[in-house]
């Protein structure tokens, strides 16, 4: 079990790393490098560094995460459950232990299809890794809208008797016999008890047994059942706590502004808080 | 009249100033390089410096501040006023004009005097160069707590008849004919409807028409008429925002931890908001 889980690796999450470990706490952090920062041409704001591009700022908090021994996982989390006095955390199909969490996962401004936040559990699932078994052999359908979502579906259809899939954005990918590939946009889920189409743009439908959805980041309230938020962000007090015990939120998640030294405040202002309550 | 001024030249004030410069503000910063951070042999936890000492970031943090065109005025301020929609600001006997104010002075500790808040305006000052003219020909007794009182003392002497100086710590300096060096710890102000009195350690007892007390910081009380505090801190809301309409606070002064990132973090935050709000 782990003192601290890390939910995001941008820079909030890795100033939360960087102090839990400075108080000698045990952390694993979850995630990759952040994009949003990544495509950032020039940062000017940021104290210490005159002018600094995406990149380089995230290899230079890339290099102090390393020199600061905290575990490291590239793991996409999809749920994050208090079970009284820890955590259980569910990544790509792997279970983790932690004493206490911090969430520092960004935010996201993509929509979810209608129907997606209702029928998740009931023929939705954000886990391929995690509901492949429920649906052997069964006719599932993907939702994808990261790169990662092709392999994911190849694995599918390696469990599945037949994978449609349904990318959104500029996936793209060829995959082997029972993959069929739709390019129409998805707009809902309909059933009844339970997901059991998906209706696409041009009014297409797709009957399946299971719909995975797969993105690079979770609606908050599916990421942490019972998690107090407020639109797109988590609500939090001055020590950065959450309305979950124990659990803790850092950067854009928390609300503006999104900015990079706002986000490694609350980094340390979480972690210092985290590691003091152990 | 500037658009922002900032009290305080540590980490959080001058990422204040770059955050408000960067949404083209005109903005000027108080103080001295923070010798709270100049002190501090080795950082470990400020993101994207894995080891640094503390000059070598002041420097970084100097270098970065001078880049952004804000005025820098080394001077110390005793007060800021609320004046409706902007704000008065003395400083060293000069006054300054701001719509915003960032409180960034970092945390005092020091303790006052017994009395020193009560007679504060009635016999007590905190400012030479304000208060000097009111003891033209008179006697005056100034408690030093940095090495900046001698020349304060100095020039006292050059106005009032008779100066006693009382050094605390370790201040020490030499005058000419009218100051009275007097070692001996001050302990309490005494008097009626005015500061008579001022009570050292062996009950040794001081007379003047009035007294200054010259340090670092000024008690947040006393810095700003009306400012709701918890102690040391000043109360802020998530926006950095005091209880005072335009008047933010960021860093060590709004409470723990005493960090670096979230300095920065909530200097930026401050400055964001008091920007938007221009």
């Amino acid at each position: 079990m782990f003192d601290i889980a890390i939910i995001g690796k941008g820079p909030a999450g890795i100033s939360a790393a960087i102090n839990a470990r400075a108080r000698n706490k045990s952390v694993i952090i979850f995630g990759k490098d952040s994009r949003k920062v990544f495509v950032t041409p020039s940062i000017w704001n940021y104290p210490g560094f005159k002018h600094i591009t995406g990149p380089e700022l995230i290899e230079r908090l890339n290099d102090h995460l390393s020199s600061v021994s905290a575990d490291c996982s590239p793991k996409q989390v999809s749920a994050v459950y208090a079970m009284g006095d820890f955590f259980s955390i569910q990544a790509e199909g792997d279970m983790f232990e932690a004493k206490k969490v911090i969430l520092a996962t960004g935010v996201d401004f993509k929509k979810t299809l209608e129907g997606e936040d209702t029928f998740l559990g009931r023929g939705v699932s954000y886990c391929a890794t995690c509901d492949a078994p429920l649906y052997r052999g069964k006719v599932v359908a993907v939702v994808g809208y990261n790169q990662e979502s092709i392999a994911e579906t190849e694995f599918l259809s390696g469990v599945c008797s037949k994978v449609y899939f349904i990318p959104v954005g500029k996936v793209s990918g060829s995959f082997s016999g029972n993959v069929e590939i739709i390019e129409n946009p998805p707009l809902k889920f309909v059933g009844k008890n339970k997901a059991e189409k998906l209706i696409l743009k041009n009014l297409q439908e797709i009957e399946a047994d299971g719909f995975f959805v797969l993105k690079d980041s979770y609606p908050l309230n599916a990421l942490v059942p019972g998690l107090d938020t407020d639109g797109l962000h988590v609500k939090v007090n001055s020590n950065m706590e959450t309305n979950i015990k124990g659990l803790y939120a850092a950067g854009d998640v928390t609300g503006k502004p999104y900015q990079i030294a706002k986000a490694v405040g609350e980094g340390q202002i979480a972690a210092l808080h985290a590691a003091e309550s152990l």
